[in-house]
């Protein structure tokens, strides 16, 4: 499907039963990525208008790469697809949740570990690794 | 505290023991607010570094109003401030998640709701609403 123009106000976009995405000035809307049976936040990645199509179409998650500049189908060369459960937008529509399955050994982290957010911030600014379990 | 300096290589962004946050070119990182006790996705905000060193020298969640162009402690008026529990940082620290606690009636979003990820979107680009708890 091909994501409707913006909503004309304000009530429209929050109320309205119409996805009416509001991409930035870079073309893009933020996309948080949590695991569809915990909800551990997985990783942040951007969507262009296709990468929301085809993500919307077929399922599986794709993504624009701002430091590529290019479309991205997640895991496709790792093998850790991710299998979209479901999409969630915001009261502003300039915001997703996407509630996923990780395919192969669901990592999803370059790094290799299951989520990008495996360090906790101290008061005093030092990290500390968190359990990826 | 004032978080250091960007660090110097990707290994010691991804791998080390200090917060070294990115900030964009608009001075702001972006932040995912969950539920500390569910993980559940309650908003999408943004910090500059002045909101991240209060939210970590005070525990509560301080953002920058994009829209107001202005310091945001969320929370302030309509009684819902946010207690961070434990924030985490990504690979690359562009974007952390605060797992918080939601002070007085737990309403998170503007519109009353306890998430701002209200709807659900289905395959052909048309919302549903999502139950809150």
């Amino acid at each position: 499907m091909t994501p409707a123009a913006p909503a004309s106000g304000k009530h429209e976009l929050e109320e309205g039963t119409r996805l009416t995405p509001r991409f930035g000035a870079d073309g893009l809307v933020t996309a948080v990525v949590v695991d569809a049976d915990d909800n551990r936040v997985l990783m942040l990645a951007h969507m262009n208008e296709q990468a929301l199509t085809l993500t919307l179409d077929t399922g599986i998650a794709h993504f624009w790469s701002r430091s590529r500049s290019s479309l991205w189908k997640k895991g496709e060369t790792s093998g850790n697809m991710l299998t979209v459960h479901e999409i969630l937008t915001d009261c502003d529509q300039d915001a997703l949740v996407l509630r996923v399955h990780v395919a192969g050994d669901g990592v999803t982290c370059h790094t290799g570990r299951r989520s990008c957010f495996y360090r906790r911030v101290r008061p005093d600014g030092t990290l500390e690794p968190v359990a990826q379990d």
